[in-house]
């Protein structure tokens, strides 16, 4: 199955997540972990269009999500640096979401860049970012 | 807001609904109302999107649907068959709402060719075919 960049925008402006994960985790030095991922959902009947997404971005995973739903996902740091990222930036969402994308993109620049996530300033800055994302009720 | 047709077609893939409706009424002549409709539901923070699909395709209305809830809607039958299922059959959706799709399109041609929903055989066979809408597992 063949997908054209327009549709798999369409396509997650309504069936896509950016999420920011803060997990406690005494093996990281500040005793949490930042997850960023990238996550599209869908009933296992339509397990052929995640299965095509993975093989357009070339990256990421297709794995039950929670029972009868499964997701592609993307969670390698440089995989969403340097596909998914860029992607949403060159193919712009059209939806709320792509507020969420915004902030999603900042924390994940801010990791792969600024390496924020290994002090205790800028963990705090992305958890302020965090705590904003998938909260907006106006454009 | 501009939308491209790869776009709405993706859109639609994750969040549209082709529905057919079979209601009780009286006034009617075999005492039942074949009412289908496409619907597209969006929080009110995305009404956007919503009159931005009504303005490309240049028909339906958006109103309440429920609580937050949005939706840009098309009921009327000729709009239906001039307007949104020609633009769905050139431009292909890739979930298994195809499949819904393609029952509703036999059902709307059914009624604006065949007539069917105005006798009692024709209206069993629109029946039939909407009782298989919105159950299908595999593709």
């Amino acid at each position: 199955m063949k997908l054209e960049k327009n549709w798999i925008t369409g396509f997650v402006d309504g069936e896509g997540c950016f999420f920011v994960g803060i997990n406690k985790n005494h093996t990281m030095k500040l005793g949490v972990q930042v997850l960023p991922e990238f996550v599209v959902v869908q009933h296992k009947r339509d397990i052929k269009i995640l299965y095509a997404l993975k093989e357009f971005f070339n990256c990421g995973i297709v794995k039950v999500n929670h029972g009868d739903r499964m997701c592609f996902c993307v969670r390698n740091l440089n995989h969403l640096f340097t596909i998914i990222i860029p992607f949403f930036e060159k193919n712009s969402l059209k939806t709320i979401k792509k507020l969420n994308f915004l902030r999603f993109r900042w924390i994940i620049n801010s990791m792969v860049i600024k390496k924020y996530h290994l002090d205790h300033e800028g963990l705090d800055k992305i958890i302020l970012v965090k705590n904003r994302m998938n909260k907006d009720t106006i454009r």
